[in-house]
């Protein structure tokens, strides 16, 4: 059964609205934090929450290697391991299969790799895909496994690589069969050519998802490339159902992703970038090392309601950062993730009120994509 | 002015009470975090607040190489740097100068060193050592500077030693005067000597501090030897000023030290050991990464108030250090300090009900010096 999906508001392209899951409502557009391997590094889930996370991401990769979806299922699954009773959405796996393990084989079965921990081996099917995320993990929205090509891989690798995605995804939809609790998103693949994304979508349809993922992007085709192909696909996906871009990404393209009419995303950059020293602004990123912040008494940003945002000075922080202290990744991880969240309630409430234009062109001149 | 010292009930050698500070009020026997360069390490202030403490340690050696006096002063202070308005004592910096920094030369006038993170020169004299204590840094109880033989340091060497310490006592007393909000406490030294004990002790009681501690302890001598150096030492101190055991302990050396007469206590064990996946127990430390933690569902100590004792399982906190996240680092930190201020909560209910040595008997029992 699909998670009822509210439109509340739209503003060209872009909409707001509600995802309804059995854990909690989903406001949309909506940023994922990541919890790779069931914690959002550095934070507790309290901390993560008051940052006003509705959902939270998890890698299946990560999972199923540690602590492995036997040992998931007996501790009762992800929620209740990490302590984190809202929403989950796990990825497939496949992306980082791709990305980070060894020795990978591919069949039509699945796909066969070592682990990048201790080199032991396993096999990822799109029927397993679906126990581990369904059942093991038990996660509130779950991904097809889909594979992932290079951004710029030959034409007619793309189009064979989105049929066997499409293939998998048949094979996971009648695998996850109907949930009353927990919904299947596909993922539309065919790189960076509008044809073959059509394509992609265009299967996707026949099988029926709950929700549609844009995959195979924000993988080094750049912002313009990846605009593109988002103009082209989200007018196929239907418009009813949630749409999601994976793996984005800084706050400009969040928005330019927003105002083309996607609705949930996550990216690893709001804490990757605090744990090594970054802090996100209106501006853009603060590299809070740099020497001009060692006597600036002035917080990361005192408009948000984050205790790391507001309570700390910026000199406090260089000092924390130049000397390599946990807090200091705790408080610019936080303060991050406090940041994007306050960007998806701005956009949320700019499409409520139908000024979305000025906001985007706000960043467009403020963060100039790269 | 001495900060007034309030003591409530004894219990054979051991007593409870209270030392008033303007910041706030230190119940002892009292456990200080260590909060070596401004931050207590991995853990929010409010975190350790939460945990029970009243006043936490700072390093002058850290704070004066990084982010040094000059900037602390420009800064407002450690309080003000930091966000803790509550009690504050510093170490001299002498013993981490012996400790930690290269190429060190000692005379009468004080210590030239080298900082081991650039190798840039500094001087620490008795004289800079209250002007950095009291005036940069702010604190409210401020330590003499001394200087630190190794335990095992030949008798006449340790003499001597003891004997400069005492001309150094004597012009920090000079240095520091008398202050409205702020106190000073001597350093008893003599290694383990009675008589050179009683000596040091002498000295600095004809010099008259606001407190007196022991330090050139828990340096490699050993429990027992430090625990007779306690029995001959403590009972040659003021009854009505406070006694700190400095760098000291272990959970069961703690204990043996209250029931001798200790009042305060400072260790970076339970952080220490929180970064590198211990847990503090009335057992003793467990170490989280063992396989036997991999499915235990039961909280580290659910009869603690701290979220991070009760609130996860051991399963998850064993995945979180095998996969050294720093919510592991946290969590495990958080613990080990609300641990140990519970032990204090213990004592002190403990001397108050006249009931120390049945409590004292069973950490003896339970966690044996080793």
């Amino acid at each position: 059964m699909s998670h009822p999906f509210e439109i509340l508001a739209q503003d060209g392209a872009a909409r707001t609205g509600r995802l309804v899951t059995p854990r909690g409502v989903i406001r949309t557009p909506a940023f994922m934090p990541v919890g790779t391997a069931g914690t959002v590094k550095a934070l507790s889930v309290e901390q993560v929450r008051a940052t006003g996370a509705d959902i939270i991401l998890g890698n299946t990769y990560h999972l199923m290697l540690r602590p492995g979806p036997e040992r998931l299922t007996r501790l009762g699954g992800l929620h209740r391991f990490m302590g984190w009773p809202h929403p989950i959405l796990t990825d497939s796996g496949g992306f980082q299969v791709w990305s980070l393990s060894g020795l990978r084989r591919l069949t039509e079965e699945g796909v066969t790799f070592r682990s990048h921990w201790d080199g032991s081996s396993h096999v990822l099917t799109p029927e397993r895909a679906m126990d581990i995320q369904a059942d093991a993990i038990g996660a509130d929205i779950v991904m097809q496994l889909d594979e992932c090509p290079a951004w710029d891989a030959p034409r007619e690798a793309v189009a064979e690589s989105l049929r066997l995605s499409a293939r998998w995804g048949q094979r996971c939809r009648a695998r996850f069969g109907q949930r009353e609790r927990q919904a299947l998103f596909g993922i539309v693949q065919g790189g960076i050519h509008a044809d073959l994304r059509l394509e992609s979508a265009q299967r996707l349809l026949e099988i029926g998802f709950d929700g549609y993922a844009v995959g195979g992007l924000a993988v080094g085709e750049g912002h313009h490339r990846m605009l593109d192909v988002l103009s082209s696909t989200v007018p196929h996906l239907p418009a009813e159902r949630p749409r999601y871009l994976m793996g984005v990404g800084k706050p400009i393209d969040i928005v330019e992703a927003v105002v083309r009419g996607i609705d949930m995303f996550d990216c690893v950059l709001p804490t990757r970038a605090g744990r090594h020293g970054q802090a996100w602004t209106d501006d853009g990123p603060i590299t809070l090392k740099a020497s001009r912040f060692a006597e600036d008494e002035s917080p990361l940003d005192a408009s948000l309601e984050c205790p790391a945002s507001r309570g700390y000075s910026r000199a406090y922080l260089h000092h924390l950062v130049r000397n390599h202290e946990i807090l200091g990744q705790v408080l610019l991880s936080w303060h991050n993730l406090a940041y994007f969240q306050s960007l998806m309630a701005r956009l949320r409430d700019a499409i409520a009120a139908g000024t979305l234009e000025g906001l985007a062109a706000e960043f467009r001149r403020r963060q100039p994509a790269g």
